[in-house]
């Protein structure tokens, strides 16, 4: 009914970050990219069949060490429904091998439309009087654009199944305070107020550790908000991105945490799949490179901000 | 590089609406779902099948006299990748028949993430040194809270492809205003702020006929709203739900038209898919039944707006 299960994972672990699975051909080895394309020519299916393989690999050498994985659905529908399929055996990987799964799709829409969004990706769609998961995923990401009644669908369903979402609050991109900086004539930043809303809907799916189900994306690259928002949503789990190659560093994310080194997990995609690149290893070595990258990441924060404790 | 081919198809037709494919097991007639699980099963397939000969069915009635349809994505990803697969396929047969495709996915997010959803949705995507369609559509609306770096990836695929989109301003739910009506410092309220950066932003793709590639979601549900947008944003294209199921009628519709009858395109989802059950008639004449409720829709808003001219 909340985000219980990824806490419990971080503490587990002692790592606040998840893993973004934003997957492009330009970031996969040529080993991967040349079988499929053998197996299936210069089609989508080739593509999505090497997305999968290279996520595969990222996942079997991540799991006993990164609680979570954010695949990015933008990355998957670029190659059609065949790229969509791909994102769906991404998740139950991920998922068989232990780790929490947000998916970021941003979806946003209102009422029954809602209703179906939080069933495809949450929930289980009714077939022919059968019930069957499609994305099934643990959680995901959405813009509060259009009030509680984008909202409401979501809660109920994680609730019943114990799901989480993360709302949209602040961006981590350098355009969001375009609308997100400014004041409302209640004296609150546009941006503070959909945390309050966050704050306000997060109360119908309390967790255990003291935040809901109700998550919040706030990014790195805004420090100084990141710290007010954490003390204006003490119940409210963030989900911030911007690390690494957006420019966050461990300084740069450490706002977000509570003392107890709890209330954020931190994103990295790039710099995590893209290791292999930077090192200049051996294709092949690509995941473990990832590896690599993922320790150096989870102790550059956990030596920032000290042992997670529930 | 706008909105232009749908303009045109609105003057062509005489009619300024647009038939919203949402397509639920429940609005389907039995026959087509038997012979759905007959073939497949109780199964995602046998579920997207039928939503594929349901909208086959009603773009065949309703393509010579709509100009338009407005595939939800929800209502495909309810089903996982087949049902996916059923969006692409209809977005593909509704553009065989000439009709032009708003794909509703309320789409958003930064940089090279919503490069991947423009190139998703409206653009090609890269494989293997080929250029493929992912979903090929010729529309997509999205939601601008992440401002201007969630929306220029679109504007660019636009200009290149002769495509536009669609920002929600004001949506036509009753919670949109717990957002987007609280007022700002500078006067404006939170959907007005918006309906300004989607003037700007349609700057960069003009079109020939006043408006630009950068369109507006505007719900009927606020007709003073409407009327009040209508004349701040005169330069961009409506998309108006919430006409028919949601309450809003011609009245309600009419402040969002210009002079000349243009301006707006508004949307009609349930009240055209499940007009045979409404009227109690055999379900094989599910798309005749469609076809009657939209040319009567149609009448009934030309009745109040008077002749389209360009």
């Amino acid at each position: 009914m909340s985000l219980d299960r990824m806490i419990e994972n971080i503490v587990k672990m002692q790592n606040p970050t998840v893993a973004g699975l934003d997957p492009k051909l330009a970031y996969i080895p040529n080993y991967i990219l040349a079988e499929s394309e053998e197996k299936y020519g210069k089609t989508l299916l080739a593509a999505a069949n090497a997305l999968f393989e290279f996520n595969k690999g990222l996942i079997d050498e991540l799991c006993d060490i990164v609680p979570a994985v954010k695949p990015q659905a933008a990355y998957y529908e670029m190659y059609g429904w065949e790229g969509v399929r791909v994102l769906e055996a991404t998740i139950a990987y991920a998922k068989s091998k232990g780790m929490f799964v947000i998916t970021d799709g941003k979806r946003n829409d209102i009422g029954a439309t809602m209703e179906a969004y939080s069933t495809a990706h949450l929930g289980e769609t009714e077939v022919f009087g059968e019930m069957v998961p499609a994305f099934g995923s643990d959680s995901l990401t959405v813009n509060g654009y259009l009030g509680s009644d984008g909202i409401k669908p979501l809660t109920k369903v994680c609730a019943e199944k114990d799901k989480g979402i993360f709302v949209l609050v602040k961006t981590s991109n350098k355009s969001s305070g375009e609308l997100q900086d400014m004041v409302l004539d209640n004296g609150n930043t546009v941006y503070a107020q959909m945390g309050e809303m966050c704050e306000k809907w997060g109360e119908e799916i309390p967790g255990k550790y003291g935040y809901s189900g109700v998550g919040a994306v706030v990014g790195a690259t805004y420090p100084a908000m990141l710290g007010e928002l954490r003390e204006k949503m003490p119940h409210t789990f963030f989900l911030v991105p911007g690390y690494g190659a957006q420019g966050g560093a461990a300084d740069d994310v450490a706002p977000g945490f509570d003392k107890n080194g709890l209330g954020a997990i931190v994103n990295s995609s790039r710099g995590i799949m893209c290791a292999w690149q930077k090192e200049g290893c051996d294709e092949k070595d690509f995941a473990k490179a990832a590896r690599r990258e993922a320790i150096r990441m989870r102790d550059e924060i956990i030596a920032r901000i000290g042992e997670i404790k529930l």
